[in-house]
């Protein structure tokens, strides 16, 4: 019973297959490998920009810190959701590749901000030559709630940026829930007028890799200098391609959110409506348990985050907050062990 | 034949075993999974450093960075040959995680100094506000040019730098075959009091890991910070402790390197003593070949560099300096084929 | 009638004496003439710390950002209140300087914080690896709404601090003014515990100088290489030091503070105590006017800020709030010929 | 008998009138001052550049490093001497303001380098996504070994730099001296293609005033925010604005330097042709004089730095290097003193 977190569950079999075939015989280093190569077409394929700026990279936090370096300048300024991972749970990788900004936070229910709020919180921005101007808008979807953004409210949030000259960055660590949950296509996602998306894989099922498109195919070279000066070009580029490549072959991050969706779905339908904190639009669940369940649970081995991280011990019958994370690999027996305890 | 380099090659099915392993079932994220506690203490004992500050990266330049930006401040002074890695080959990146610094290049035949040039670049350094202080000394271990460092040398250097209050850090993308090559341990390279070891994987049958061992194990809290600010800290962690445990794991990485000097030994001898630019002591072999060998071996399909990278078309005597890396995986028929065709 | 700001008035006539004084014959440059070294001794036994690193810079960003990349790491966290200079008005000076870092606001009345929502701040911080650490506390004293901190809410801001294992910073743009307002001395402050303070002096009749004081004597190498690398080491720094030496002889610095403070006072009063928005504590006022009083001032070539900045027409009688800053050469006549107008 | 720097020598009087005369009343802080606007136009028409990106900095290595920052992206490469000032004595700003960066270091006679010796080392340089891509040459006139670059050797300069897509850079700490030696104006200087001068003040009667001209008038904004955010934005910036306004006015930068290069040139003079080690082009003598002439001078109070910095102590008839500057306000008596003792 591990819900702690999607990126502490194992790789799927094919990824595993796609590497050792990637592993026959020897490959050009560095990306000028024939997969490599082929990956990044598909991706701006897939995503409806057919010039687009694309790399790849292990880790989240480096893949949207390339993102948002090649957005801003040292001395620009991120609006984001208080919540945001890059605020939160990177430990300053924006700012180092960026090589300084400033992240000026939004507050807003259940991990998105609106339109009118972001308007807002630029109007009240001091414009001059002491203050940091605005470059970039962050969101992330999912949310750090576990909820997805609709188009129309990314698109809403795009024409407010581009109307004050700044670009749009969208953290997709959960990008395939995410559009899962909302029946679109990556393609209809950056038609909403996205400048930068980054593609996770990680949390979806893969070792570890990311996808940074950038819609301004300029920024290509911008991009790949930033990789290398931040030690993510891998010698053996090979073995991130082909994590990619069989993620996107049949639609396999389709598969493996839509079944980490379903998890969660089936876990939440469990709990009760009541529990939720938020709604369940992707694979994560916040619920509200009483503390006597949290025991059980632990007791039983469960693993997930309270949130806040507070004391097991105590009132049994206070209501205690959770996260619970589904993956593609979360099985039945799994939520009906869980379910069975609460 | 692809002699292009060591990166080039195959996973060692021993990782790719390790791997799958690893992959069983669920695993705390971000290095908190027992494998990869396991993998640092092992790391210590093995370098005879029992509280040394430890942590793996995925690259080579991600670990060189962190490491000597754990050693220099922003506006120190690296001294290295000229022909480094990371003046050379890093893009920028040891700028970059230092927030600053200044490679000050020192020439050296057969890709080494001496510590009598770096006393004399030493004291040939301006010393005063204006100037940027001496920080470290950096070398390469193999070097740029395929040869090893006695640990003599080493201890040398190590004196010099410690003198002039500076640490010595080791570029050890191809440690292992040094340490081969030169009949010494871990351990006993550490005695000769460098401050910090890169300990290479990826060049030498791993996917992508190396680790990064400072002496000073007040700095494991730094260095950590660095790592993760720098979009090095995996969430699946387990898939670096897994391929450094098979490395650990009855001396492959001596085994493998073994195979690769073995090869690099077979190979040079085949070529002939008099067309070698350097002496062959690891896997790497600086040769030189008339241009007619070079153009037989390219249309046959051979892949290495020519260094200096120069047209093969031309005088067909002229003799043309070439690059030859072996790897774990080169075979003997390789060899053959390669030689046969000279 | 200039009430714009501090920074905007004449400099005292000791001062330019004092310039002009230091302008006979040759002097060392970078500080190695005999009035600098002369003037860091001075600020020493000032402030009551005497083996205190110190340097001076000419501008109040300059100072700030000194001493707080001298107190945080790159992946550091700085507390600071929401309108804080460092925040507001340094155009990322500080994260620049630190190379990074983070500034963490605090809401609180009168432009200060109290140690309580330090505390609950700190609390309410993640405390992980992938969360940026506290490093330091910045208060402004006099505060961004022209208040003084009181020496017992420095101490105990102090004492939060330190138990958390951070530093704090004092940023003294207008220190004299708070200084001469609360009644206590350079010493005196120093006492509570400050780990840095800025001393300012442009905004109190200087042409453009800063001290920066750090208590911990060891960092006097660090503020030095800093301050260099910034651009910041003046080659005729005898120019700053005279201004410096002007300001502390006979407590210049004192006596300029107090008659910027007894002209805001009068002001205040004349104004009325109904009018104010802040106490008036220092040398600036914030007060609501109706617009028409304001109007009548612009057409008269009254120059101030208004706060917010609104337009000037529109309804007559709505209270418009106005900053007014005074500095040591406030005439009367010009406090008579506002307060005339109103 | 002070020969150790121009910027130990005293303000010219006009230069205080200016001073005292810009401190009547109240100005605009910050560079909205009309003295300051207007300052930025006769730079520009001086330079014949009517659009031209220009800002006053205190320091001449605040304003190198601006300038190059503009320049050079954090991942460039920076083409120099091996003794500019940018590389021996600015502690490592210029890498600061670049957030990065790299020197590569050029030989040549008399402190200047060739466009032959710039193509060479173009060409030596590893063009790959490994290595730091060519982005600025750097020169400085006069050299730092007191040699002035003829128009037509900047402008095989910037040719070479022009068709590798590199900027040219111009250190003018002593361009007037310069300028008046050459006998071409800041126009002609400009009409070789130039991309950034810095027009320096400091060294030549200023207390600290240089000024950064960008070619590219589209760089006006980032220059600003580089200023700001380095601390180099002076809230009382009119104080710089008439040191820059005195100095233009009739030419007083020419007869400034007029005077301290004719000061050279008669101290040379008296030295005698044999003694020179460089062509005295300006106002910097470097010669070789027995140690017994140092000792005297030393014993009699002369100031001037031993080139390289030897013992005054040893074999009376060896000849050491030194470096004599002159200044504005050099007298023949101190030549004459001086001249005397030898």
């Amino acid at each position: 019973m591990n819900f702690a977190s999607d990126n502490s569950g194992p790789t799927h079999p094919k990824v595993w297959q796609a590497l050792t075939h990637a592993d026959q015989g020897y490959a050009m280093p560095y990306g000028n490998d024939p997969l490599s190569l082929d990956v990044a077409k598909r991706l701006r394929t897939l995503f409806g920009v057919p010039d687009a700026a694309v790399v790849l990279a292990a880790t989240g936090t480096a893949a949207n810190s390339l993102a948002l370096a090649s957005l801003c300048p040292p001395w620009g300024r991120i609006y984001c959701h208080e919540d945001a991972h890059i605020e939160q749970d990177e430990g300053g990788a924006p700012e180092f590749y960026i090589g300084g900004g400033k992240l000026t936070l939004m507050s807003g229910a259940q991990g998105r901000f609106t339109a009118q709020t972001l308007a807002d919180t630029i109007a009240a921005t001091q414009m001059s030559i002491h203050s940091m101007p605005p470059a970039v808008v962050s969101l992330s979807n999912l949310s750090e709630a576990g909820t997805l953004w609709p188009l129309a409210d990314i698109a809403a949030v795009v024409e407010v940026a581009h109307a004050a000259n700044m670009a749009v960055h969208l953290d997709g660590a959960r990008l395939s829930n995410a559009m899962v949950g909302g029946g679109y296509s990556p393609a209809e996602l950056m038609q909403t007028g996205l400048d930068a998306v980054v593609f996770g894989g990680t949390k979806n099922g893969l070792p570890g890799v990311e996808a940074v498109i950038l819609r301004d195919s300029a920024k290509q070279p911008e991009l790949e200098r930033r990789r290398k000066r931040g030690g993510h070009l891998f010698s053996k580029h090979r073995y991130l391609a082909a994590q990619m490549d069989a993620y996107l072959t049949d639609d396999l991050w389709r598969e493996l959110a839509g079944a980490a969706n379903d998890a969660a779905t089936r876990l939440a339908s469990a709990l009760g409506e009541d529990t939720l904190i938020h709604p369940v639009e992707g694979n994560q669940i916040f619920c509200r348990l009483p503390r006597v369940a949290h025991q059980r649970l632990h007791d039983a081995g469960a693993q997930y985050y309270l949130t806040p991280d507070v004391p097991l011990r105590g009132d049994a019958h206070e209501l205690l907050g959770a996260r619970l994370v589904c993956n593609w690999a979360t099985s039945q027996d799994q939520i009906d062990a869980f379910t069975a305890l609460i």
